[in-house]
């Protein structure tokens, strides 16, 4: 009988963060981690795949992170409870203590009349599909990327960094609309316009047409784009089969229900990452943050659960990704002002842009602007965004921070922070905490 | 008779902050800001006039940042605290209601023999000054830095990068041994030594030799270093004169004294920057930390608290810099691991070193490593490092926000950060998260 202290389902940046971090907390003699794949990407790496890195094998995470712990390429397809064992596609039962259910995502493929032509893809985390997508891509000329938040986005920038000639179809009003407000979505998508991507937002895709390949897309408004590639990023849903077959609790947003400490309805087996429920940081209700950065999160909260109970607890979700397209990278934290709004929040915001090294002289000097937003009455952080240079994914970092610990306008007005020519704004004109002054000067 | 709602004395980078920041925050009729200088310098940008800027003109902070503050060039000599008047070198009496000193600081010139001598300069903030040491590095071979805390490794990188042969002399075991750990200490050195300079540690200047002009420096351990140019970067000394000769009281480390709320020992006059007292935020006892991003944050507290007392406090200077020696760049918040036990905490340290992109075959991807430093009974942050790429600067920042908000290690393994590819580490390595963790792993 084969038998493991803790046995991980899934084994891609979840799955192994909670291995690592299992092993951190507890001497356990047996890890095993089961996954599908013989190798696992780096999630948000993937579309550099296609131009910046040139090869799915430079996007590989490698498995000697895991040090001890078993890896075993096999499907887990079923739980029995009770036994407290898992079933594989190659007939093998083992044994646990613990689970952890790392089962991530899938993308979403939309109903859309030809769909299933050839060449057309979606983002799959898949090694071998995206090499076809690659040659596919090698051998094209025109692409046309169905969904403009952040993957697509990215694919649009990789794509025509390989020369391809680029058309981004997005149903909202803006590209990266779910992320960020308007005036930052303007940002990138001019910036997208001007590499020239073609970007077609409140564009809704009809059907995509062809023969056996696919050859144009049907959009409304008498828009059709040629095609030799399509690629679908519009969302992924939750793989969450082996859990509801094995009687788990479901969440709203059809992720596996888990409480703070990242346990489901069974007290032996825990969920994280892409096939978890979430919950907001702001609301306490339910969330849909795919993200590898809360997934990784969720699993060192779960691991230190796992013997000894409510180490460590999940305060919520707050929602903090980085993007770069071209030379302008952003960064955003938490609500956007439109969301906030919708969540009925009252709202202060204030704004400030400075470069990003000081004097602006200095070399290689490029504006940084962030926009903070704030409850009125609390005067508390409830999101941020950065948008300019490379710095703009940590400084989103420095926002987040400030927001799980629930600073306020007045608290970041006052916040210690560090400036250098070659590395930030200057002190009289640091990004953050001016943002928070101007946000001051319209609550008084 | 002349009269001001605020008068500040200085206009470098505290006086600027103060005035825009009370105006901000009160609807002043009338803001003064009197300093000597026609044109203030951005103070950590001096080390960069010298190679990457070119010229001081380039490190002027903009007049235009006052907007409707009136600028007076002249000198503040006296205060008449009973009458609240400032009498000035031109002979003007202008009264106040409130006056704010951020007279700053002036190098110190050691008691060196030949110190005096002709191309001998020290780090001024003068602009005049600076253009002659600028004209001096010119006609420059050989340059002998004496100091080799931040200002003095700044000053090395810049002289190398105008060709010249380089010494810096350094009394005490290593470069920036004051700011930084000694492993962190080592990286800068030796990077120091891979572009050229040559890094001369516990070394002691005994004299400045030459005929009229300086010729060669003269250390212990039998040590000549042939010199065209010296530059002393040994430290500065507050400017406490007029505090002192109006009868306010002088702190321990020389600075003028407030409290927490930026109040002089007369309730109608603050002082900011270089020339306050500061105490430490770890231990409450008075401090020397002179930077320009200490000077802004206690401007924006003494305007803010101006006229309605107690709006903002300082908790204490946490410090926080950032330097950068030729392509590597470092930060620091907070105590380093020997001050830490020097001032009696009980220690528990983490490190953490990943790629700054991810995954490592992005381009332009180099080594950023962290290192936490635990009061152990509470588990709370009191100090880190960063060094590596130009976003140690921000990552610096991201530790400070938690010094500041008494985050412990496992709020610090549980917090929310965003990855990026082009921006940041992996999820998986993120460095001030896997750093928290391995201290934790030492706590457990």
């Amino acid at each position: 009988m084969k038998k493991a202290d803790l046995i991980i389902v899934g084994g891609s940046a979840a799955g192994i963060e909670a291995a690592i971090t299992a092993q951190r907390q507890y001497n356990l003699n047996k890890i095993v981690v089961i996954r599908k794949e013989e190798q696992a990407l780096v999630p948000c790496g993937i579309p550099y795949i296609m131009g910046t890195l040139g090869s799915a094998e430079k996007d590989v995470i490698p498995t000697s992170l895991l040090g001890d712990v078993e890896l075993i390429i096999d499907e887990v397809t079923s739980i029995n409870r009770e036994a407290k064992s898992v079933t594989t596609a190659k007939g093998e039962t083992i044994y646990y203590d613990r689970l952890i259910l790392a089962t991530g995502s899938r993308p979403v493929v939309p109903p859309i009349p030809g769909a299933n032509r050839q060449n057309v893809f979606s983002v799959r985390k898949d090694i071998d599909y995206l090499k076809k997508l690659q040659d596919a891509l090698k051998n094209a000329k025109d692409v046309v990327i169905v969904g403009g938040g952040f993957i697509g986005a990215e694919f649009a920038d990789e794509c025509r960094k390989m020369g391809l000639n680029v058309t981004v179809v997005e149903l909202l009003e803006h590209c990266l609309y779910l992320n960020c407000d308007e005036k930052f979505c303007i940002r990138i998508e001019d910036k997208m316009k001007e590499v020239g991507v073609k970007v077609n937002t409140e564009c809704r895709v009809k059907s995509i047409g062809g023969n056996k390949k696919v050859e144009y897309v049907e959009c409304d408004k008498g828009l059709r784009f040629k095609a030799d590639v399509v690629i679908l990023s519009i969302g992924v849903v939750p793989n969450i089969e082996l859990a509801r077959d094995a009687g788990l609790e479901i969440g709203e947003k059809k992720g596996i229900l888990v409480d703070q400490y990242m346990t489901t309805s069974d007290p032996f087996i825990f969920a994280v990452g892409d096939c978890a429920e979430k919950f907001c940081f702001f609301t306490g209700k339910p969330t849909a943050t795919w993200l590898a950065s809360v997934a990784t999160r969720e699993a060192r909260i779960a691991a230190a659960n796992l013997f000894q109970s409510r180490r460590r607890r999940n305060q919520g979700t707050i929602g903090v990704f980085g993007t770069m397209i071209a030379d302008t990278a952003m960064g955003v934290a938490g609500l956007t002002e439109r969301l906030a709004r919708q969540l009925g929040f009252n709202i202060v915001t204030g704004e400030a842009a400075a470069v990003d090294k000081h004097p602006g002289s200095m070399p290689g000097a490029k504006e940084l602007r962030v926009n903070l937003i704030f409850e009125q009455n609390s005067g508390k952080l409830i999101g941020g965004e950065a948008c300019g240079g490379v710095t703009a994914g940590e400084v989103a970092n420095v926002i987040a921070q400030a927001i799980s610990s629930e600073m306020t306008a007045n608290d970041i007005a006052c916040s210690q922070v560090g400036t250098h020519p070659a590395l930030t704004a200057s002190p009289l004109v640091y990004q953050v905490v001016n943002a928070a002054e101007e946000a001051l000067s319209k609550l008084n």
